[in-house]
């Protein structure tokens, strides 16, 4: 007998990296979602229970309804599927939130149904749903909630992905500012143009950090996170960037950006150690700031989504 | 007794390598000058002889003359230098002629004044040679001369040189239209604004190449080896371009681009047969065009310049 049943976590994801704007994304470990999913015997797909969110019942307006019904469409599966979904991952803060949903959907009922699809069609999958969130569809959130590690989206048309070699010493650090900040505004502040010179500086970055990544050369992967191009524009809607910035490099931390659109920050180290006393220093610069806000440190999640065991 | 006297193999170069404008480079085994440096009495550098190409004869005008000075100077040493330059790479070719008279006038230097200068020092003094060459100072031909595979300039201020990981496997194909194509005209040709759109398929690739690098992912390199910036524009001004690219390709070459700034174009290819086919297809593919051209294969070389030995 067929399981018909099947929890999973689906980590929160770092997209960007600073330089690898759409093209880079990172798992996270400490952070995730707990998705339930189900075989029926009713057709189509059905959200039976949504808890930590606010989010739409309705499958065809919910990020992993529109995931599952992409797969089950490829499929030729005839039941039905229900979906429960346990956020954790605050919607709107920037650490993939809806993509932790797609993935995990996809991931789940591609088990269950005895592993008919491919990591990249999973991806292809929960990218359909991603594009309800966002308005565009990108994948720089749900691939790395898929594969793990940090990938590459080389390019869009066809989808092509790469995973990149990822230092097991590597530590992210994410402060939240619960501000609103929507991923379709944060989008249409950017400027359709960049400069060649901003363009081969911000290539020289992303061939740097991917290189000082396979080589495990922290100075380099340090060096390279560097976002000419969006982060300058962007950042002016979180307040307290520079300040944050400053206190993440000075506690040790390899390079601090924004994680996706926003608002949530981030900072890679090397170690935990490194990671909790950045996360400290974020702490106490952004207290001064009269804006709730959250963070945690994480290792990173190496193998994306995965079956639920006894997640924090 | 120290040595004051030393031939070395300068290796041509490719620059670019189709996405990674004004970042990536890499060096070949087939093709090199030879530079003779020798220790003298006479204060000062003095190109005392050029063979196989017209190139000035005052130091301060010639790109080796030029790189050395700025060695010298940096290093204290109160003798001079005198310098001979066998060409074997055509001026103007695209295959990194300056650059490797500079690299090699400033690496037997280095070993004759007993290597107090590092590789990256060495890259900023033949840059500063570079400069006179092409009217702005680049590295992407400099460092693979100098340190051999395939090199990235991460950023210029500070110079940041990375090596990539290099396949022992990977050929390039060469073919060279005897059009003359300045660096600086076809640097002016280029426009000052590229899309973001441009940007972020530009540095997935930069991205692609680089993780098919480390993996030997041939598949991931092929794909990679994509321009979308430069060579759409810059392809106008090389004929046939179209024609020998869909030649290159057909016979197996992984991708198929523009070497620096032309005319010289190249192919890499997985392995020597593949490397040999390419060349006749590109052979065949121009013999139509009424220009006259050279062609050659080659290896990728490991290790840059290196003593003369009885190269080809």
């Amino acid at each position: 007998m067929h399981q018909t049943l099947l929890s999973v976590f689906c980590p929160a994801t770092i997209a960007n990296l600073s330089c690898g704007f759409d093209v880079l994304g990172l798992a996270l470990e400490g952070v995730g979602d707990r998705m339930t999913v189900r075989l029926s015997g009713h057709e189509g797909v059905r959200i039976t229970r949504i808890t930590g969110g606010e989010l739409p019942m309705e499958a065809e307006k919910n990020v992993a309804g529109v995931a599952a019904m992409a797969l089950l469409e490829a499929s030729g599966y005839q039941g039905g599927v229900e979906i429960e979904i346990e956020k954790h991952i605050l919607p709107g803060s920037g650490i993939g939130s809806s993509a932790a949903s797609a993935a995990g959907a996809v991931w789940a009922l591609n088990q269950l149904l005895g592993n008919p699809f491919s990591l990249p069609e999973l991806v292809s999958f929960a990218v359909a749903g991603e594009a309800l969130a966002s308005g565009t569809p990108h994948a720089d959130n749900v691939a790395p909630a898929l594969y793990g590690g940090i990938t590459l989206i080389r390019g869009y048309d066809p989808l092509d992905i790469a995973r990149v070699h990822c230092p097991l010493l590597l530590h992210a650090v994410v402060l939240h500012p619960q501000i609103e900040l929507k991923t379709s505004d944060s989008r249409s502040i950017l400027k359709r143009n960049i400069t060649l010179q901003q363009g081969i500086r911000q290539w020289g970055n992303v061939g740097g950090l991917i290189t000082g990544l396979f080589t495990e050369d922290y100075g380099l992967i340090s060096r390279s996170l560097e976002d000419v191009v969006i982060e300058p524009v962007r950042s002016l809607l979180i307040p307290g960037f520079a300040e944050m910035r400053e206190s993440a490099l000075r506690a040790g931390a390899l390079g601090f950006g924004i994680s996706g659109s926003g608002p949530s920050v981030f900072a890679l180290c090397r170690g935990a150690q490194v990671a909790r006393e950045t996360e400290e220093a974020l702490k106490q610069s952004y207290e001064s700031m009269g804006i709730p806000f959250k963070t945690f440190s994480s290792p990173v999640n190496q193998q994306g989504v995965r079956p639920w065991k006894n997640e924090p």
